[in-house]
């Protein structure tokens, strides 16, 4: 007895900005669940930047993916089968096989949502990587203290709309940039004091020169090169930067020139730290706790941006670099 | 009753390259010390590429110089005539009133040397700015581990040659990058292990990944530029880079690109921080006796490279950008 599923494959490593040429779409028959074993049919599946550094064939913090194989990722789904003691039929499962709609697995390595009252798929935003990124970055590299001014980039992801609520919630005042002025009216509707559409701004460095006008105490960098130049010109002393990633980079074929007033970092006693999420896994108990109940009292609020079908998660993965999605952006599978 | 002293002025505020021209030797006629006060005759003065950034007129961690003023920096003199009650004829004191045969100052903003067997020089070096610069920069954004490998630019230097002897003392491996083969030749007689003359090493990437063919755990930066690049290069996950100075950008009169592969910040994990010496003042009786002890138990060396007499300060000074200087510039001037 199998069951039919579909998967997104690498068909070939995208050279520069990622194309649908290099996903595919493929059938895979899933045998019945072994002793021990569950089957799961996903009912969401995540895209995120980071997925990017794994489509080069270079090692990095992640093992590159694989031509020919299905993609991975974060993915909820629902138990359909179980061979496992722990895991009924309905149960809501975390695992990394996103890029397909089901998937046989042991049950080790699956992870059941907690029976909190919030939609499945906020563990793959909000409660899941992205708000572990924002929260753990946030606290341990920018050690945010009441009254310091927080200049956010990609500020309308999934990690950075984050980021912009939880300084908030730690008493600091919040600049953001994002590339509408939709954007921004969503992200000063949840307390961001002041923002910076970076496509229509003119000169970046003016611009949010003049929304943080006492300079910035913490950047946290969703972006990299222009973004992090003005950082690093209105960065007061002793700022921190948290160096989360800089999509701006990512697909680029050749080395283009790094910040211009690096030299800043010596004089204003810089601290410019990079990090991946499990550097902080240490942090994931003490964040689902504070991040739901945040939630639960409506001090934390997400959006999502969502494509339909396992057909369409290439074209949800490529919308991440033209900044189409508004917070988390999902494909719905089930 | 006066006392005739000379002393060097900022004439012209460089640019670029600072040349002899911008600086002037004046006399100036010295009062008496009032009550309070004390004459002291300076012995040593130290110059140091920090000076460059105060010949700016632009806010800065330290008030630029000012046109027409005697330059400031630290001194080694001789207490001449005290009217102040903690301080005695022939006392040897500290101050930052270098540039200058001698002054007359107020008690308060002099500090007398300790009495230890070492020369009185050795506090504006290994035991003084320099000294503290290695030793709290090292400690508190290092955090050297034994078998940390520790890369160090601009190793020659007062700064560089001190960080290089304590790092082996705290059981790492060290590479050092130098000038010329005569420093290189020094610094592998105090226990540098791998040298790299980046004036005659063709590559530098390459030169320095054969020197640490491991990769970096920790870089010592005192020169920026091409070097800062060649160690994000070859820092392992989570190295730290610790941003002391950029000589090689101070002189410029435009913005330089910054390093291409600032992106490695984010995938390795890395730590980027800068530092000036007084944000680690609280490290300077702790550091004044370890750094002593060492020199006692003969295991930290150093150069020093000396010019006589005032009139030769300038040049002094604008050797330490063409590296004519092994170890601590200094200029003897009693």
């Amino acid at each position: 007895m199998t069951t039919k599923m579909r998967e997104i494959r690498l068909k070939s490593r995208p050279v520069g900005l990622p194309v649908a040429e290099n996903f595919e779409l493929a059938e895979v028959a899933l045998p019945a669940p072994a002793q021990g074993e569950v089957l799961v049919r996903n009912l969401w599946m995540s895209v995120d930047p980071y997925m990017r550094g794994r489509m080069y064939d270079r090692p990095s913090y992640a093992p590159p993916f694989q031509l020919g194989e299905p993609l991975q990722g974060g993915a909820i789904g629902r138990v359909e089968q179980s061979n496992h003691p722990d895991f009924a039929t309905g149960d809501l499962v975390e695992s990394m096989n996103g890029w397909r709609e089901g998937f046989v697995s042991i049950g080790g390595a699956l992870q059941k949502l907690p029976n909190e009252n919030v939609p499945p798929q906020a563990y793959l935003g909000v409660l899941g990587m992205p708000g572990l990124t924002a929260y753990s970055g946030l606290a341990r590299i920018g050690e945010p203290k009441p009254g310091d001014t927080v200049f956010v980039s990609g500020a309308a992801g999934a990690v950075g709309a984050a980021v912009c609520q939880i300084a908030r919630l730690r008493g600091c005042r919040v600049v953001a940039s994002a590339g509408s002025d939709a954007k921004l009216s969503w992200l000063r509707s949840v307390g961001v004091d002041a923002g910076v559409n970076y496509k229509t701004c003119g000169n970046l460095l003016e611009a949010v020169r003049a929304a943080a006008p006492n300079g910035i105490d913490i950047y946290f960098d969703n972006v990299g090169g222009d973004h992090l130049e003005v950082a690093l010109e209105l960065a007061r002393p002793f700022a921190r930067f948290i160096e989360c990633g800089m999509i701006s980079a990512y697909n680029d074929t050749e080395l283009k020139p790094g910040p211009r007033n690096i030299i800043y970092v010596v004089g204003k006693s810089l601290k410019m730290q990079g990090f991946i999420v499990t550097n902080y896994w240490d942090m994931r108990d003490q964040f689902r706790v504070e991040m739901t109940q945040w939630i639960k009292d409506g001090k934390m609020k997400w959006e999502e941006t969502v494509e339909n079908g396992i057909e369409n998660a290439p074209k949800a993965f490529l919308g991440l670099f033209s900044g189409v999605n508004s917070g988390k952006m999902l494909v719905k599978l089930g």
